[in-house]
């Protein structure tokens, strides 16, 4: 296959040696060579989600609100690429349906059993026999990367592979999110940590399914760039009372809320933003054992939901991206050099990132 | 209208004069005329609820968590009643669908307003401007009550008048709680204080929509119980880890867990015992700010549910008694005379009652 | 109460008096007095609905197809009326919540008995004790009209009298068949019979749950209407193959379709655009036994729904409502003088009507 | 691997050779090697089923209504197999999840792209690239049968291997349609052709749902089996007016009909039975262009539904068989020797089975 010839046999990959430690873009990484059921594609373009970061840090939470350790080193992060199939492994050179110049997504999953309950009923983020791109494979965050053939993501070849990669994570999730909020048109969402890779996605998909869209951060850039995306907005450290103010807008409390953030405040702070009814649909993770302090009292007369939403399933993926290519959710992403990627990690420390950074990593 | 010839102008009645005082069965209770728009019930049967316990010792705890002491004195609970329409107000005369004669139903609502957005949504126990049998209105704890006839609950002239009382409050909650445990036949529910009046009622719905059910309670009488009903039982106080163990039975964790008991602990540790995707459904309400300890992280990462559930609607309360009247479910009860209803709440607060005892009102 | 010293003892009213019959504007037709349970509305606008031509021509099917003959005469139509309460009956006087100057709508549904199985399930449109304003009861062509206090729609102040009368029966007749459509944001919806009354908010309702919507009709008229609504439009007469056209927008077939005209050849036709496990959301209603020639193999093997729409009940028309008055839907309409109903009635008859005529009654 | 040793290269199978000739048990039918991603099962037992037999006569109808005719010929029917996987394929050696010994069903469908829209919905029986063992692949209808590796339905060693192969296409089939019927518990299901394979399940699944059961077919035989499954029993051929005792017994008509029989007039005989709101699942494939003769506007003015059901999922199979093994439906089969399959078609033709027959193929 003539595409193989060009393929390297080293490459750029953002590294991390010790989870703790510095990531460090380095020239010479092997590239992997596609086995039996995989394919190789080339990274185009990949964003950078909260979660490389706090896994690099070794500060990301697990189930049980531990930091995950158990993470292979060295470690190469990326969970929301876009690359282009270069080659294909043996046994897949004969299956018609995936060909080289396929566009495809680098995703959290990277391979599923297919025969466990969680396969079997599209919920396989849960697949107990899983690997994923942030703790056990390498992901986006190199030139060329592995992918199993049987649970490739495929894209469309008329999406634009520039600002779809943060969909693939960050907007499936608030995709999900939003989904099980289990909004009717018309109804009154908020978005709590609304400016950020997750929240700008969540603004939108909310929009898409008729809601009133509410987004809380803080900030002027915050507000306009909130305003921009249709939502209104509320600033949690200059409003002198966030949950009263909700309620006024809404005549008695929002349907649902979705909250980015990993404050544990921010969590009990939305119910407190709860209509009678109302669900609380959870994204960020809060590290340790913080819990929610709402009353069971509370949740129990007030007839409240709350909902733990771990990304997607293939189904989810392909319908968040889906509504992207027909332009009706827009990500505000900006392009940088993949060799930025130390200071990105920075920028989002501090929480300075409006919408997504994308890198460019093919060159 | 001759029936009205036999109603007497005072009753037996429970009265609590204060919140945390006795209550007392006087013999000179005023029976009140039904007004425009109201009916007269003879009460024939009334079940004993724990929230009339709390509410008459003022520990009931409200939306908060903080004790309900806003309570009208004296305080005459009462709201798993059932009557007979013995008289009709001026303007109900009219009304041909209600007539002298009909079995009804005493529950915990009382009035609704049938236009805020909960009555025009089938939620009407949220209504915000209702009225009911516990906090607002004389209840079931007497032998005649007023009751509302745009809001009446009617039931069948088959029904056995002794046994559906308890369905209209212990039941339809315990219905609502299953059915929002969201469980496919064949799947795992776990019920939490399986032994008492709601639970054995969570038991046999549990059983009604396919699931198998694990009973959580202690001792033999409760073992005994629970398996004639049906359920697998586990001793929380005999099983050195009563969360392994679910999790064995199960091959995972159940699908849902319908928890009945007020303590905060219990809840927590139900969450432990959910499958990935699993749902707690909570009936018990804790007092103060007792809350889940869970970690937020571990509803997240787990895609877990939790959801509260306030008694039912008018039409969940419906459909909870039809499967009574079709012999689908069976309350467990035990007959006892009026005037033993302060004996009762001494059984009440030491959990000794198997399923709900049932109070023969008219003599 | 000083508001009822202007009431009039007569008013204008549109009659019919006997089916096929002209439809007249008589001047004198009497005021009715509310009775118990009562009150006056003052009907300031009216949208005129095809069920109220056919039942005034006496070929409005029922439910088996044959003409509705059994209609109260002189027969008084109109079921998308808005009103001002003026007067309130007897023993409506002391109901707090309604009151006069309240706007309230005057649907289809008049009285409903809030007891049968109907009723309990909000499904009060089926209600067997129910009365209507088409068959039973004057409706909205008049100056005055009798509602059911009981039973009133509630409309808010700050909605716009003049545009949300048709949403009372077209409008949430288009909603709840758009719902039951069962569409996922991105997905594509068909409406035949796009441009008319039904069909242009079925376009809007669509467009709100992120549908992607294909408007059928005939006309440049109608195109630029539908395409003014945001719908991709397609000309029935002039397309070689509409079906096909269809399968080729879609990549496979409509994931719903609703169809407004009466037509048979519509509904059989609407199936063929389906996509496989598709939805068809009936709303018009031919006449006679007319029914789906579309094969049940096709139905079975495909995996296709049908499902029949009856206007809404009270939760939905509020829903559809509310989105009007959020500015998501904008009825489109034409406001004409109310003793312009007979010539109204031949342009209906003729399919001249963008949107809906509405009539202002109130002078 | 030793396994491999004892499989011969031919084998008993059963041969239609041109599509409306004899199906003849042949001795010498080759056996296949597994290909790449295939498994080789020998079957243990089957199950036989209408569509089988009426493949075979060339009047199976297709999603046209027209007779399948492009069938693979030789015809090797088969697809409610049960099998033991006895050799792996040259890549599927080290997939550690399949092994030697393992038991599979052989379905419907054989292969499936896992990429299509179906396939990511939970709806790969639509697959657009499948194949299945009907028209396409040999079924169980021989000894051995080679599987798709990447589709292999697993099942449980503790299942009983003799009765469970009627569950992988009649009992799922049932179990869908019963779940689209969409019966809340203590509603009324009506199953047309219940004493057959189809409807013996579907009984079942309706009472486990908790569905009161009303069963139609007709003589003393059937009305016993049905009976002895916990239906009630109609006797089509006695009963003066099928109709009428339906909506007596049910209080107005059944809120489900799940109809198996491949008669027109059993379609739309079964609409008239439902209550308003009801829904008709469609299960019996009627041949040519048989359609519902109940006019739109029944099905719109009563609010009905028609849904159709094509086998199930990967997962509706799993769900359907988990019951099976969990004792709450027990399929009723009676075992016969695999050359007794001509009789068994003559059987099938006169509606003489009860329940299903069952092949002993292995010996």
């Amino acid at each position: 296959m003539a595409a193989d010839i060009s393929i390297p046999t080293t490459q750029r990959a953002a590294l991390v040696r010790e989870l703790g430690g510095p990531v460090n873009i380095i020239p010479d990484y092997p590239v992997l060579k596609p086995g039996e059921d995989e394919v190789l594609a080339q990274i185009l373009y990949t964003g950078v989600c909260q979660s490389d970061l706090h896994t690099a840090r070794g500060t990301a939470p697990g189930a049980d609100g531990k930091p995950i350790l158990n993470v292979k080193l060295p470690h190469v992060g990326g969970h929301e690429g876009v690359g282009r199939i270069v080659s294909l492994g043996p046994s897949s050179a004969s299956v018609p349906e995936v060909k080289v110049g396929d566009l495809v997504g680098i995703r959290f999953l990277a391979r599923v059993c297919h025969e466990c309950e969680f396969c079997t009923s599209q919920r396989e983020q849960h697949c107990v026999n899983a690997t994923n791109h942030l703790h056990h494979e390498d992901g986006s965050f190199q030139e060329y990367c592995v992918l199993d053939r049987n649970y490739l993501t495929p894209l469309s070849p008329d999406i634009d592979p520039v600002v779809v990669g943060p969909v693939l994570c960050a907007g499936v999730t608030a995709y999900k999110a939003v989904k099980n909020a289990g909004l009717s048109p018309g109804q009154w969402l908020v978005v709590v940590g609304a400016g950020g890779g997750l929240g700008h996605f969540a603004i939108q998909y909310g929009k898409v399914v008729g809601a009133n869209v509410i987004g809380i951060d803080t900030g002027q850039v915050k507000k306009d760039f909130v305003e921009s995306l249709g939502g209104r907005f509320l600033d949690f450290a200059k409003s002198p009372n966030v949950v009263e103010e909700i309620k006024t807008i809404t005549n008695g409390g929002a349907h649902g809320a979705v909250v980015c953030s990993g404050s544990g405040r921010a969590f009990t702070g939305a119910v407190d933003m709860l209509r009678i009814g109302g669900t609380l649909s959870c994204i960020g993770i809060p590290p340790g054992d913080i819990h929610l302090t709402t009353p069971l009292a509370t949740i129990i007369i007030r007839g409240l939901k709350v909902v733990g939403n771990l990304v997607g399933s293939m189904e989810e993926t392909l319908e968040a991206v889906e509504l992207v290519r027909q332009g009706k959710v827009k990500p505000h992403i900006e392009v940088r050099e993949f060799d930025e990627l130390p200071h990105i990690y920075e920028m989002l420390e501090k929480g300075d990132i409006l919408g997504r950074v994308v890198l460019k990593v093919a060159t």
